[in-house]
């Protein structure tokens, strides 16, 4: 081989991680620890496996586990075996699991135990599945599952099979994203989109104040089934960071591991970080961690972030989503918001943020026109980027609507400011039209977030017969909040100039706990129908 | 167009920049300045000029400057034109700067004003250039050079043409390295190798303690001739930094800059930081600046590090050459030397560090074996990493020798000791042997750089009946200074086991300066033709 053939591709990546940090830690829950070097050989020793198993580049190879070690390993000896990973989505229904699986055409099946029951159901359904791989902790599993291996047995064995040459065009990871509406769409990645996203991604979430570094220790709290946990399982191991995975997640667990394991940064949904921050023995574990968290998903609440940082809890927010890999924008300080006093740094690090490296990301309006960068102007967010997903897996269709003139329309409603900072307003999806302006649903909603008593909030809209639609606000709240109590603090937002009276909702309707999407998300498609039920 | 087609291109990186940080500022001195946007819209309107003056994808353009805006801005327009920038090294002498220029067969040439006079005076010889642009600061200048334009009119004029489209994979720039021996020898990067160097040393050089990130003001002091500036003019502007460009180096007027444009960071060879913390007036400009400072080209004596300490400054180092884009090391810390007091740290700041992200370094023995991970057993520095050289221009014998089964064979000796961490102990060509072994004249320099009074060395290795070979040291030093004291002062050093008894020198010869290479090391070559003609 003459001159440099050293390409974009997952086992470089890791090669070069273990080569260079080969006694850095990767830690399951504490417990179970690797050095770079033994899961270097671990990794290797499965993707050896996997190509003995049958598995031939470009098949699909679905896993089935909470945030492990073992669906660490996957993460890389899957690409390197030639094949594609498929996280599959273990909050989705059964229905949907079977449906994503059949859809993605997964011929080897890795499951933890604890989910058998889910697929045992249904077995005679997976008739396209050739094996099951399970793992389970205790060592000891039964299934009625056929042709089923065990995973420690397939990693500790000796295996001599050549690994196939990687090329950086191999489809590296697929997973499947729920829309509002419709059945689950599915992504893919190639090995040099995962590469440049962690390099990207590295190189601004080391700007101020998020300040990632190889003397970090990072424990991700986003499911490793959604959208590559963000990309964190790459970029850690490229800067030779100690990594923690958290297992299942349990409020308490998560705490003393952050203590016990020094961990440093995290990113999260707005969720995860009201479970950990409202957990009554938060502060004795938070306390002097100086933790900083990313948090992506939804927008970040105000209130929210405050209490955060009554913790010590530093926030910074990203945007991104599932066809993005994820990260687009990150809301790091420029040189400009670094000079600002703290306090408005602060609302700085509530936005969406701004585009990383080699991001190019523009909010227009619907002629495709750049809107102007004043703050308020709406308009719909595109971006490109060497990242984004080429399309939709078998589905012209959506692919189409997704790509066009070269540019990603996200379906997402933002503004930027005239620093540059995006804040991201509405799904188009979810935007409520009144009389032909758009109510941002997450801007209302982030302002009753910061009335006293209110838990969490979401906002729609209502069909209305003179302005169309009209906002509608679900709340949960302390038990003695009212309407009226909600209103009048709105009413001082809108003396403030922060919102617009006309966005103060009709209606006020008070629950006791939302449902949630699988990524932990308010379900607001499930609000849709118990309002339209109830008309 | 349909799907992803954001490639890694110079293009893509400065129309990002442009978007994402329209409003930071590219600064001559401090003198002329522009936002990144006014300079994408010259970037833009040159890259059109040099279409229309009939440059064709895959053309040479030389540029002869020193490091202002004007070479910045070739930086950009020329890949983006579909040529290959050709950085002529101005501190080779007239004969090698033709030769480079011929065997680059350069088409067109632009010219900073005051380097007309070494064109002219062969001007017939450069039959091959056929458009010249010349810049004068003055806006007059006088040539006799045929077929000359204004850098001026051309940026400032009015310019249709379609720029071609851009593929990651055209040649972006070329340039000429010269070796111990012999003529130089050209290297050439494409646009995805600078894409991808760009990423992967912004991922690295935010680790502690350069910590670089986008609220930095970068002035860097390393020719813009030689190695891409160490590839930061890339890489600032894709994080949105302030960037300050010195012009020809002064050194007040450099310490003036670093105060009057708030500049943090900074990378230069040892020479220029010497130059700098020597200056009578350093601490009048230094002080309180908490200057960032990476070094690289030679080895960091540890003297001049403990110098520039005591004037604030914070040292790191790093490790690369003109093949290698050029980043390979930088000595940031690990987790594990995270932890360390601070004075241990500090020698770990002087080695040459821990391979960048996406870099893969060995350092192997004669079989290809790696040596032992214990700080002293000597091998050659082989590396991997997606940016490296494809090979040398029309010089297929010395590719082959530089690539060796799909590993870059840098010629250079080092070790790595367990934490990981490489030292660069010398150019394979320059080691000295001794009695069959290899006496590092780098780590020898440097304990000599530490004997009070000294002010530069270079180790050389004079022939010897029974050794083979034996060091020299040529030094230059405070009036007073014997080689008797030096003596002294390294039996010191090989009581406390920093040196080997025999790698001290056989002979001192005190000079009062040195000649020095065109990137500003001391020039061996010279030292080693007096050496053999005093014999």
């Amino acid at each position: 081989m003459d001159g440099n053939e050293f390409s974009l591709t997952i086992g470089n990546l890791l090669e070069t991680a273990a080569d260079n940090s080969p006694n850095q830690i990767i830690s399951y829950k504490g417990k179970e620890n690797y050095t770079y070097r033994k899961f270097y050989e671990r990794v290797n020793s499965l993707a050896r496996a996997l190509v003995e198993l049958g598995v031939r580049k470009g098949d699909r190879i679905g896993f089935i586990d909470w945030d492990t070690n073992r669906f660490m390993e996957a993460y890389y000896a899957v690409p390197m075996s030639g094949a594609t990973l498929h996280t599959v989505n273990i909050r989705y229904t059964p229905e949907l699991i079977f449906y994503t699986m059949q859809h993605a055409e997964d011929k080897v099946v890795f499951v933890r135990d604890e989910f058998l029951p889910i697929l045992e159901r249904a077995a005679e359904a997976f008739d396209f599945v050739e094996k099951w791989v399970i793992y389970s902790e205790s060592g000891k599993f039964k299934t009625i599952l056929p042709n089923s291996y065990n995973y420690d047995d397939l990693i500790n064995g000796k295996h001599n099979a050549q690994l196939p040459p990687a090329d950086e065009n191999d489809v590296a990871t697929t997973f499947y994203t729920s829309g509002t509406t419709g059945l689950p769409k599915g992504v893919s990645f190639t090995q040099r989109q995962l590469i440049l996203h962690t390099l990207g991604a590295a190189a601004s979430l080391s700007n101020q104040p998020v300040n990632l570094g190889s003397t970090d220790v990072m424990m991700p709290l986003v499911p490793m089934f959604h959208v590559h946990s963000w990309g964190v399982p790459y970029i850690a191991l490229m800067k030779g960071m100690k990594y923690v995975l958290p297992g299942k997640y349990d409020v308490l667990e998560i705490l003393k591991t952050i203590k016990s394991q020094g961990v440093t940064v995290s990113l999260m949904v707005p969720t995860i970080l009201y479970m950990l921050v409202s957990h009554p023995e938060a502060r004795n574990y938070l306390e002097g961690a100086n933790l900083r968290v990313v948090i992506g998903g939804s927008a970040l609440p105000r209130g929210l972030a405050e209490k955060a940082r009554q913790l010590g809890i530093q926030t910074t927010t990203g945007y991104g989503m599932s066809e993005t890999c994820p990260i687009l924008t990150i809301s790091t300080f420029t040189s400009e918001v670094q000079k600002l006093p703290e306090a408005e740094q602060f609302d700085y690090r509530l936005k969406a943020g701004v585009p990383i490296g080699m991001v190019n990301l523009k909010v227009v309006d619907k002629t495709g026109k750049s809107v102007p960068k004043d703050g308020k102007t709406i308009g719909e967010i595109i971006a490109k980027a060497p990242w984004l997903t080429n399309g939709y897996v078998k589905d012209e269709e959506n692919t189409k609507k997704l790509w066009k003139d070269g540019w990603m329309h996200t379906g997402d409603l933002g503004t930027l400011d005239q620093r540059g900072y995006l804040s991201v307003v509405d799904r188009e999806k979810d935007a409520v039209k009144s009389g032909g302006e758009f109510i941002p649903t997450l801007i209302i909603e982030d302002a009753i977030s910061t009335c006293k008593g209110v838990r969490e909030v979401a906002v729609i809209g209502k069909a209305h017969p003179k302005w169309g639609e009209r906002p509608v606000a679900y709340v949960s709240s302390e038990p003695d909040l009212k309407g009226s109590d909600i209103n009048k603090h709105l009413e001082m937002l809108v003396e403030s100039g922060k919102i617009a009276k006309f966005w103060i909702p009709d209606e006020y309707i008070f629950v006791k706990e939302f449902a949630k999407t699988s990524t932990g998300k308010i379900d607001k498609k499930v609000l849709r129908e118990m309002l339209s039920s109830s008309q």
